[in-house]
C-alpha cells in the first residue's frame, strides 16, 4: 500500500504518530485537500496576486474572481466548511476532528491566504462562524451565519482598540449601551481584518457594556453591528510591513454613535469575555498549522533553491556553502518538532474541550511563530534579496507570520501564563522531594554514612 | 479513572499522543518504573555517592554497594533488561517496544545514572547486548550475553581512539589480525565508558582487519577481549570537565598484542561497520530520552527553587524577577516538544526498524542534548553558584549532556546527514513545481492576465 | 564645559574613546550636523513621505520637493559631501577622516534615508563619486563627478545580475565589448538602486570585456552608461517587503546594444573588479554606522513606548512585564558594541586604507545589519501590531537592515573570509605552541614531575 | 617600526583605538608582561597542575611551588601589582591607567590563574588591597596590606552566604557586633575564595552590624578577622563542574562567635555596602578582561585544531566542514567587540571613577562572559571529547567563565540595572519627540498636506 500523499508534504514521522487517529473519511479527505491545492489552489497563488488592480482606488472595490472560482470547485468536492468540528457544532459541523483538520490546516498554510478562503475555512470567518455557532439565537444564525457557512459574505472580528493596549480585555474603551430597545456602539479600533472587503457584511464587535461591574471579565459584551450600519466609518488599512493585504485588510474603523437593534447582542449581557476565551482556543491551533505549513514551503523553496546549479558561487552549489545545509537540518528539526507540539494540542482540545488544553495552546502561540519566522528567514537568506522582493512569497509570508506574534497576545504573555503554570506544580514537587529526603535520611542511617559535602 | 502516573513526570498532551500504543502489560511496567525510581533510587543517588571513596586509588576499586541492592530489588520486580525489545530480540527481550521504553527511558533519566544501572538498563552494557544478541555466536552469547543480560558483569565499547578523528570510521587505525587460530590486536583507545569499573569482564573492540579493502565499509571488524587479557592496559581515566564518573569512567585503553582465540571474533571478518550500524539507533533514542528526563528534572529544581520563600531578592521572589518565568515557560516548550520528537523516532524504529528511521534519529542526536544542555544552564543561572556546585546534580548532568553533542559523532556530522537527506527532495519537488507553472500559465491565458512584475 | 551633543545621540563611552581623535572642524561639524537634522531633517520625515503619490504611475516621476529644500540648507551650511575624506580625495574631499565621518553616518542613519540625502551623502552616489573622483577622466568628472558633488543629478551603480549568484563577480554575464569607437553592453540587472529616479543620470555598469582572461579579476570592465541612452531600460520597481523606495527604487535593468563612446569606460580595460574593490569599503563602513544609527533610534522609540501609561496592561507599564528591561539592556549592549567595532575599523581604514581593513570592514559587514535587525524587532514586539505598520518606521528600517545581510555579499561569504583569514595565524600559534612545549619539558624535567594524565 | 607584540595577542584594531592612550612606561611594560607570560608562565601551567597533589586531604597544605618561583621572579621584573593604579592609590599604586592595566589583564587571563598570581595580580586578593588601600587604617596598611603587596600572604572576601540570597546585600544574616572592646561575628558563608589556600592570613567579613538602620545601605559593616582566630571553621570547599581549585578553593566557612579587636573594623561602623560599592568596579573590569584573554586563547586553540592535519574526518579538514569558519568568524567578532566594550569602559572608569562608569561596567559584567562562554563551548565543539576532558584547559575554562555570570550578581541583576538606567532616558526623548512634531506640523501645514495614513 503507498503511503498517504500528506507524508510527502510533511512528514512520516509525524503521520505515524497520528495516522490511526484518522478517520476514513478524515483520511481520504486530507488527500483531496492535497490534491485540490495542488492542481487548483497552487496554480492560482499568482493569479490571484495579479487580479488585485495597483490603483489604490480599486483594490478594495470586489473580491478575487479567481477565488470565488476555488470556492465554487472546493464547495462541490465537499472541501467545505472541515474547520468546523460536528463534535464541537452537531449542527453545522463536519465530521472531522480538531486534529484531523489540524492536518489539513497545515497543508492549506503552505499555499497561502487564498487555500484557506477558497475552502472557507479562512480567518477571521472560521472564529465568527465557531460564535455564531455556538452562541447565536436561531434569527442571528439564519441571518448571518447561514451565508457565511455557504461562503456568500464575509465577516470581521472587531475587538484591538487604537491607543490602547488591549490585548488586555479590561483596558477596552469602545462602549456598547441599551437605549430603549437599541444598541448604541461608540468606539475606535483598528488591525479589523476583512473590514476592507466589500463581501464583509457584518462586524462582531467587542465593547464594554458593563464597565463597573466588579468582575472585569464580565464588564464586556459582543454585538452584531451590519457594516452598512450608520457610523461604521473604515478609517484606512493598516499595512503590516509594506503589505496592505487587501481586499480583506486589516483597517482602522470607528464606530462613532452605531445604532443597532437589541436581538443583535450575541449570547448576553457581559458575556463578550466568556465569548472571545471560547473562540481563540481553535484558532490559534489553526494559525499554528498553517504557520507550519508556510515554514514548510520556504524549507522546499530554499532546497530547490540550494540545488540550483545556476546559482553556484566560487564553483560551488550553494548547499555547499558554510552552514546552509546545518540551517536546513535545523529547520527540518524545528518545523517536525513544532508540528508534533502543535497536533498534541489538537488532540487535547478534542479530548478536553479548548479550556483544558490552554496549556498547550499556550506553548503553541509563542513557540510556533517565531520558529516559522526562523525558518521563512533562513530561506530568504538562501535567496539573497530575489528571497525579500515580489518575486517570492517569502517576505510577505514572514510579515503574516510576524504579525502572528501579537495577534491574540503578543509571545510574552503566553510565555508568563505557561510559566505561572508549570509554577503551580511547585507544591507536588516539593512534598515528593521531601519525602524522597526523609528515604534518604533513613538510607544514610541504615548504611552508616553521611552525604558527600 | 485516575490519570497514569507517568503524566506528573512527563505531560498530559505527549501521553495522550501515545498512551492508547501502550500494551496493558507496559502501562502496567511504566507505573512500576515510576513507583520503583521514587521509592528506592531517589533516595539512594546520593547514597551512592557517598559510597564512591575520595582517594584517588579507592574510587576504582569496587562497584557502589547500594546500586547493588538496587539491581537485586529491581530484577525481583521483573524491572530488568527493559531496554530489549522481544519484537527485535525474540529470544532475550521484554514485550516492550521501543515506543513503550523509550517513555520509561525519559523516567530513568530524571534519576541519573544509578536508574539505569539499578534496571540492567545502563550504557554502554545496553548496545553491547544488543550486539551479543543479535550478532553473537551460540558460545559468545552463552559465555558473554548470559551474564550481561543477569547484571552479573559489565562491559566496554572500545571504539573512539586517541590521535585520530575517529568518528570517522574509517580513520580508525586500531589492527585486527589474524594469525593461526589467534587474533591479534594492536591499538590505542580512549574514552571507554564503563573501562575503569572492575566488574567490567570483556571490551568490544572495533578495528581494521583489512585496511585495504576497496570498500571503506568493509575493513573494520570487532572482538571480544576479556579485560584480564595479557596487553590490555587501563590507562587513566578521562575526566568530563572535572569529574572522573568513577568507578565506570571513560578510560584511555592502549591494547598491546593482546591475543584472543579466533571465536572470538564477532560475526565475521569485516562486519564491525554493519555491527555498529544497527548498535547504534535504539541507543542514540535512550540517549536522547534520558536526557529529556535530565531536562524535565532539572526543570523541576528551577521551579521549586524560584518559589522558595528564603530566595527572596530585593523583595521579590526569584520568578517575579526579569525572565525567569519566560526561562521556565521556553524550557517547559523546549522539553515537550523534543520528547514528541524522540518518541515519534521511537515509534519510526518500531515501525521500520533503526536503519528505516535514520533521519529521525539523526534529527534527534542534535537537536535533543543541545535542548537539555540548554534547559539545564537555565536552572543553574536560576539556583545561583549553588548551581554549579556538589550541592545540587544540575552540573554533573550538563557535562553528561555536553558529551552527547560528541559522542557516535558530532552534532555537526548528523547535521549534515539531515541536511543532505532534505536535498534528496529537491528532484521531487522541482518537477511539482513545474506542473504547477504549466497549469499558471494556462490560467493566466485563460484569464488574459500576466504575472505581476 | 557640556559635554558634545553627540554623547545624547551615541554613547558616552565610545564618545570618549574617539573624542580626541576629533579635528575641532570635525566636532564641530558633527553638532552642526546634529543640529540639522533635529531642527530640519527630523520634522522633515513624514512630509517627504506625504509627497510621495500613492499612484503606481506617478511615484517616479520626480523627487521629493522637502528633499530639495533640505539639500539647499544643508549645502548652505556647509553640511555637504561630507562623506568624502580629503586625505583619500585630496582634490574634492572634506578635511574629515573615515572614522570622523563614521560618527556622523550613525547620526544619518538614525533620521532614515532623506538625511543622508540632504548632505548628498546618500548610497550609490557616495561610492560613485568615490570612484569618478579617485578613477575618472578629468572629462569624465567634469561631465558627471561636478554634478553629483553638486547634488544636481543622481546616479546608478549596475552591477547585481538577475538569474545568476553575481555576488561572485566571476558569474557575471553582462557584455561590454568594443565596436570600433563605440562600447556596446548588453546585460540583464535588477536590484539597481536609485534607477527609478528621474534624477539619476548614469548608470556605472560592470559586465565582462574580456571573459577569457585567465585571470578571473581581470574580466570585468566599467563603464558609464548615460540613462537616456538608447536602449537602456527600466523593467520594474523590485519591491523589499512590499516597499517600492520610491523614486530612488531598486530596478530591474536590461541593457540591449547600450552604445556609448570610448570614452566612457572607466580606468581602463579589465579594471572592473579593482574597482569595485575600492569602491565597496568605505562604502560598508557607513552602511554599518547608519544601520547603528538606525538600531539606536529603534532603542529610543522602544523607551518611549515601554514608559507609555497609556499602554499598561494587566496593571503595569510595559517594561514591568517579563523581559523588556532585559531586550533594552541587550540592545544597549549590542549597539554600543557594534559601534565599537565598526569605529575601530574606520579608524584602520584611516591609517591603512580599506586595502588594509579588509578583515575589520567584513567583521562589521557581517555583524552590524544582523545586529540591528535584532535590535528593531525587540522595538517591533514591543511595539505590538503598532511596530510593523505604517505608524512607525520600524518595519521599514528592519526590512532596509535586512536587505544589508545580503548587499555587497551575504554574510556568509564575510564569515567565511574572516574564518579562512583567522586560519592564517595556525603556524604562528603552532610555533609559539611547540615552543613553550619545549620550555615546559624541561621545566618538568628540573622539578622531576610528569604531566598529570 | 615593528607594531607592538600585543597585537600578536590580542587584535590590531582595538589596540589602534587605544594606543596612543598609553604612555611609554605601559607600552613598555604591557611588552613585558607578554613576553613574562610566554617565557615563563606558560611552560609551568601544566607543571603547576602537577605540583597539586590528588590525595584530597593534601591539596589544601601547601601553595604551589613554581607559582612562588614565578612570583619571585616577576616581582623582579618590577611586573608587580600593576592592577593598582596610581591615581586612584598615590601611595601604593603603579603609574598605570585602569585602561593600561586591562590590556594587560586580558594577556595574563589568557594564561590562566597562574598568570595573575605571578604578578600577584590576583582576585580576591586584588580587590582587598583596593579596599585596605583606601580605606584601611594605618595599623591595618602596616599589618595586612603591606604583606599582601609583598605577595607574602593572601586574603578573602567572605561576603556570599549560605542559605540566603546574599547577592541582594539587604539579605544578609552574618551578624557583627561590638561587645566592648571587641566586636563579635556569627555568620555562615560560603563561596569564600582562597580561603582553602594555607597562605590566606585574614578574611575580610561583610556582615549586619545594624540590622535596624532605616537605610538598607547603612545596616552593613566589614571586619578584619584572621584565619587563626578561634571560631573561624573552614567547613569544605565548594565545587565548580567537579572542580575544586586547589588549593584557594571557594570554601564554605562558619564564624562562630568570633572575636576581634575594634581595631579590625575597616572605615567605620555602616560602611560596609560604601565599601563593596568601590571594591567591585574595576574588578569586574579585570575579570572581563581576563575572560576575553580566556576566548581569545579558546579560539587560537580551536584555530590550531581545526588546522591539524591529523583530525580529518571524511577526507576534509575540520575546518572545510560545515560551519566550523563561521564559528571562528563569529568568535573573532565576539571577541573583538566585546574587548572594545571593556576597555570603553576602563576608559571611563580613569575619567571619571567607578560610580561614573557603572552602566558601563554593568553592559561589561552581563556580557563578557557569557560571550566568553559560547566562544569557549564553540571551541570545545570543535575539539570534540578531548575538549572537555583534562588533556585541555577548555572545560576548566568554561567552568570558571560559567561562575561569572552569578559572582558579583548574576546577570539578571545587572541587565535590568542597565534598561532602568535607558528608561531615565525617557523624558529626554518625548521631549525631543514633542519639539520635532511640533515642527513638523508647522511643515505639514506650509506645504499644504496631511500625514499619510
Amino acid at each position: 500500500m503507498s503511503p498517504h500523499p500528506v507524508v510527502e508534504y510533511t512528514s512520516e514521522a509525524s503521520w505515524a504518530l497520528v495516522e490511526d487517529r484518522f478517520s476514513p473519511y478524515a483520511k481520504e479527505t486530507l488527500a483531496k485537500v492535497i490534491k485540490f491545492c495542488e492542481d487548483e489552489v497552487s496554480p492560482a497563488v499568482r493569479v490571484a496576486q495579479a487580479q488585485i488592480p495597483d490603483e489604490p482606488a480599486l483594490r478594495w472595490k470586489s473580491g478575487i474572481p479567481i477565488t470565488e472560482e476555488l470556492k465554487a470547485k472546493a464547495k462541490k468536492l465537499g472541501l467545505w466548511n472541515l474547520f468546523l468540528s460536528k463534535a464541537h457544532y452537531p449542527q453545522f459541523g463536519m465530521p472531522l476532528t480538531n486534529l484531523e483538520y489540524a492536518v489539513m490546516a497545515e497543508i492549506l498554510g503552505r499555499f497561502g491566504q487564498i487555500a484557506s478562503e477558497a475552502l472557507n475555512c479562512a480567518a477571521p470567518d472560521t472564529g465568527n462562524m465557531e460564535v455564531l455557532a455556538r452562541y447565536g439565537s436561531p434569527e442571528q444564525q439564519k441571518k448571518w451565519l447561514l451565508p457565511l457557512l455557504n461562503g456568500e459574505i464575509r465577516s470581521a472580528f472587531s475587538m484591538t482598540e487604537r491607543y490602547v493596549a488591549s490585548s488586555d480585555a479590561t483596558n477596552i474603551r469602545t462602549s456598547i449601551r441599551q437605549e430603549g430597545s437599541d444598541i448604541v456602539i461608540n468606539g475606535h479600533k483598528w488591525w479589523i481584518s476583512g473590514a476592507g472587503d466589500p463581501r464583509t457584511k457584518l462586524h462582531l464587535v467587542l465593547g464594554k457594556s458593563d464597565p463597573d461591574n466588579k468582575s472585569a471579565y464580565h464588564q464586556q459584551s459582543i454585538v452584531i453591528v451590519p457594516v452598512d450600519t450608520p457610523g461604521v466609518k473604515i478609517v484606512r488599512p493598516m499595512k503590516v510591513f509594506g503589505y496592505d493585504d487587501a481586499p480583506e485588510g486589516h483597517c482602522e474603523v470607528i464606530y462613532e454613535n452605531v445604532r443597532v437593534p437589541l436581538g443583535n447582542l450575541v449570547l448576553g449581557w457581559g458575556k463578550g469575555f466568556e465569548i472571545i476565551q471560547g473562540r481563540l482556543g481553535p484558532g490559534r491551533i489553526h494559525h499554528c498549522m498553517r504557520s507550519i505549513g508556510a515554514a514548510q514551503a520556504a524549507l522546499d523553496a530554499m532546497v530547490m533553491r540550494v540545488t540550483d546549479a545556476t546559482k553556484k558561487t566560487f564553483g560551488k552549489h550553494l548547499h555547499e556553502h558554510g552552514s546552509i545545509l546545518q540551517e536546513i537540518a535545523r529547520s527540518r528539526a524545528d518545523i517536525d518538532s513544532g508540528r508534533l507540539l502543535v497536533l498534541s494540542a489538537a488532540l487535547k482540545i478534542d479530548k478536553h474541550q479548548a479550556k483544558g488544553a490552554m496549556k498547550e495552546i499556550a506553548i503553541a502561540k509563542f513557540t510556533i511563530p517565531k520558529m516559522a519566522c526562523t525558518v521563512v528567514d533562513r530561506a530568504m537568506q538562501a535567496f539573497g534579496a530575489e528571497g525579500i522582493s515580489q518575486d517570492q512569497q517569502l517576505a510577505q509570508t514572514y510579515a503574516q507570520l510576524r504579525t502572528l506574534r501579537f495577534a491574540d497576545g503578543p509571545d510574552e504573555v503566553h510565555m508568563q501564563q505557561v510559566g505561572r503554570n508549570e509554577l503551580k506544580r511547585a507544591p507536588m514537587l516539593l512534598q515528593r522531594q521531601q519525602e524522597s529526603k526523609k528515604k534518604e535520611q533513613a538510607l544514610f542511617e541504615r548504611v552508616g554514612l553521611m552525604a558527600k559535602l
